[in-house]
């Protein structure tokens, strides 16, 4: 049985999510290990049994022995860690967003597409058991045509600033994936959007020329509309929703909860609240993913999430930022045109 | 168009309920109300209209112009007026049950064999939105045969010992609407009981001989298990529900409540209790029972709850009381030959 | 104890229902309804025991004796009707919009604030138990301070295109009382809004230049941004939503349902849809609207849903409909000052 | 670091379920596995990198090396292995029932007394995200004192009849890890028992002697009574529910549903079916136990879940076996000081 070497490229939070989850997988091995932060991420690697720590990820790259890397590192860096990772002959599976602009964005979609690896972009709500049974139930065709979408992302807590500062701004880090998602679940592309920003958790963000509560409304080309909600934290926990209403029905995903417990006393009925961060919510989202881009290279097929989806999430968290900007609606196909 | 006279026979908390929903039913007149207490009704019955208030409800059956009269007076009248109200020719919607024991209800149940007028036994959860869905449910087949049926009956807060002292006991008083529902939804009769009951709320009803918190065990002739759980008292309200579980599935009902509203704090989602009593929760059957009299009334017809009905629930729990008394099954056919 | 009298102008559907719920109040007299199709209302006052009908309004309006009407004609007629009545004294409980278009709207206002009547516009849905607990809960600061709003209003079928036309369009027929709910809850104005409509159920709506499926975004001054989706049509019933999203919590109203009853098959748990229609949702909120009225009446307070309310959200429908045409952004403000 | 060497006796469904999740637990070696099927485990083994595989588990108690095993063999196999095990000085984690019938139980459980290993027996309910929750509160006081409890236990689809043949029969083989969590749950031990079965769904099962569906009613010491319903097939899944009623409120969990999605079409709003069978809804559970089992290794404590407990079980399905065939109630001790 042929097995597959991986290179891991960033050992932040995901990045430890992404190999514990690879480990798993029989055909998988997991050589090296890189990050700048080497002895925070060296007991950890140890006790996994992963053999070597670096902290240039180009040491990844330049083995001729890894078959594919995990990009996790910082959104600045993914433009550059992609390409040079192709240009070396490696597969890809690479966090969201492809890149922190729309203009590199573009060129490492041009170079990717002259490459012959494999390219996965890390949007695991594809992948989850909720979102994925309303994609299903969409395409089967028994809601009939989709009219409105409503989907509702929040935070349980706000992050701190620095982060922020570097994300992007909230329509590239924040509503990405589910930018990414409206298009998977329609199967059609954003016509025009209209973004709307504020201010309410920590006047910090503004001055970091950011939103933390927002809404994104878009008009698809098959005549969808979708409104997007979204906070950089919630009292009550992580709160990942989506509906569509459809020509014959309805159907909309809840969120989980830790127990299906109910308590009653004197005054209400009392249930759990959504499950409280994205680790606890994705945790299998983020197994199915990985496990698909491993069947891919082991069969020989293409990712189901491509370069072109990173590309075009990218697009519309662009058109969205420049729309709460100037507040006016913005037409995709032009700005694709300019950019 | 005909109208029917009707005389109401005790003026408590069901008396004014059943009064109420009469006089909105089109073709109904309320001529007289008897009730000893007769300074405390005078005024509600001036209020709604009613000419007559009487402290004797010989009165009401001697008016040769009343048709009907409602029954809702305390049980251990219940046969003796029911019996001459038969007698005078007088249709009769009487409140549960028949009789407060067993031989007094096989003789009610005689006499009304050979009389001819329309006499319904007011088990209004047949009428309740939730139970009636599951008995159409379960009729039409859709769960296949029922196997295993579970009810949950809880009041919101124990009733004063005197009440409990003259009740029969919580198998007369309380269980006897449950008992009757499963007959309904079964279609089946009671082959064997077990009761099993306890003291937890309230010692002064061990004293009185009674339980506050029981459970039922009825073994149906069709083969069905059946459970009843009952308290006369719950923390969070009034608890009424039922779940069939057949062949082919299972259908429950759950407690209505307030509003649909759920509300989200750091800690826990809130939703309401369930409501709060049975004139919040049976609003709407109370009404549609009656108005199911005055339907086979107007048509001739004979009420669908009969005497029959009012005699087999007394019969069960007359065989539940000597079950918990005696820590034993009781086989109700046994029971209706020696009585 | 006093009596009011009333007059009734429109018996269409609202008009009955309006008139039912007022007989039932202790204190009122309904003496008369006025409505062009006098043969078809006959009958139906008739069994009601309402002793005249007309079919001219003013001759309600004329009569001395009428203390108040009830107005729910078509639309176009509001106006005139309100200010006619106010003139000549009468109490005004009056159905939605104040009237179709913006102009004669303010005209309407600036009538009614020299003119000492009670007027209150039909926004049933502040007294929906749903919406009211969502309300007090959000005055009482449970969920902190309104961060996002999203409401849901769909209807069960598209009406007839005859009654679209006359409509003013779907942002004053439909949208009208979630924009009132809107500045209810929280307590502010709105700045901004954001509108974005589509055809998608019937394409004689386009010819009429109006839409069927919409999204408004609105901005208040407060800072709370609030999203309302609306369809007139949805294929499972009658949708009507909102959830309100703060610093401490959310709070969430669902759909009301014919029963709390859940049934299992092999494949699927099923649960009741939302009730069919308004007449089935509201059918509380109806009559406890104008309960609010009378008490008004007998207490001599003015309503609690005032003449502003209903030119507010005028206001804002017109605002809806400009943004929706010019898709671009409208202040509020700057429409309030040109109109 | 040490490591705990692990051998597996008996490698069916439950065998190799414990092995998967003591394999991920660090510190943890699985040596070898016992199962007389060895052709059929020697693939399934390879590919986990378990080196070796025995047809007689005699091989793994002499094996100076093992310090534990994992016993999921038949029931009629676990009161010599464990008597085995436990005289070879290993430590021990062995599935439910502790032995097939009550005197060879009361056998193992002296020999267990005098010898110093660990020993936990898998009632893995109690590791149950949702059951846990019901203990930990009922044990917090938050619903005051348990009145009431009910709890449903149904299998998806009804075993072959050899299995049943060999299962001790439905108390012994079914309700067993029930009677396990009521004692968990309440604190308390049972006083007396009724117990009251049928065969529904497949007459063999009545040749066998045995019930395939049944109710079980438990008086506890404490005074709370509970009812425990069971069927070896439901239509509709895996059904596992508790619900606790106590003097301040009541607990009640509901199934896990594979996904937390709602479907609206014209006729009905549609959700989940519970989770299909035990290794979906138990997955957690399984991983959970064995966890804590190896955590008092490691930590030289006593395990939970004793033999103790195990042996109350079996004593607790002896009396509701009696108790279905006589048609009586048992008292628990009095079978306790006759057995």
């Amino acid at each position: 049985m042929k097995t597959f070497k991986f290179g891991i490229i960033g050992a932040g939070r995901m990045g430890k999510i992404h190999t514990m989850n690879l480990m798993r997988i029989p055909g998988v091995k997991v050589k090296v290990v890189a990050d700048p932060r080497i002895e925070e991420i060296k007991e950890w690697a140890d006790n996994l049994g992963i053999p070597t720590v670096v902290p240039d990820w180009h040491f990844v790259i330049n083995d001729p022995e890894i078959d594919a890397v995990v990009i996790t590192s910082p959104t600045v860096f993914h433009a550059e860690m992609i390409t040079t990772a192709a240009n070396g002959g490696k597969h890809i599976f690479t966090e969201k967003p492809l890149s922190h602009d729309l203009a590199s964005a573009k060129k490492v979609l041009s170079v990717l597409e002259k490459i012959d690896v494999k390219v996965q972009v890390a949007f695991h709500k594809r992948f989850d058991h909720n979102y994925k049974k309303i994609h299903d139930t969409v395409i089967s065709g028994q809601i009939g045509e989709p009219y409105l979408i409503r989907m509702t992302t929040r935070d349980p807590s706000i992050p701190n600033i620095e982060f922020v500062r570097k994300s992007g701004g909230i329509f590239f880090d924040f509503f990405i994936h589910d930018f990414d998602n409206i298009r998977f679940v329609t199967s059609s592309e954003v016509e025009e959007i209209y973004a709307s920003g504020n201010v309410r958790w920590d006047p910090e963000i503004k001055n970091a020329g950011d939103f933390d509560t927002a809404f994104t409304v878009l008009k698809m080309k098959c005549g969808t509309l979708c409104v997007i909600d979204a906070s950089r934290q919630a009292a009550y926990g992580y709160d990942q929703r989506m509906e569509v209403f459809g020509s014959k029905g309805q159907i909309t995903s809840l969120n989980d909860r830790e127990t299906n417990v109910e308590l009653k006393n004197k005054q209400v009925t009392m249930i759990d609240n959504p499950l409280r961060d994205f680790q606890h919510r994705y945790i299998d989202s983020y197994a199915a993913e990985i496990q698909d881009f491993v069947k891919c290279l082991f069969e020989d097929k293409m990712p189901s999430v491509t370069p072109k989806d990173g590309y075009e999430a990218i697009l519309i968290a662009e058109a969205a930022t420049r729309s709460a900007k100037e507040n006016k609606t913005i037409k995709v196909d032009e700005l694709r045109r300019i950019s």
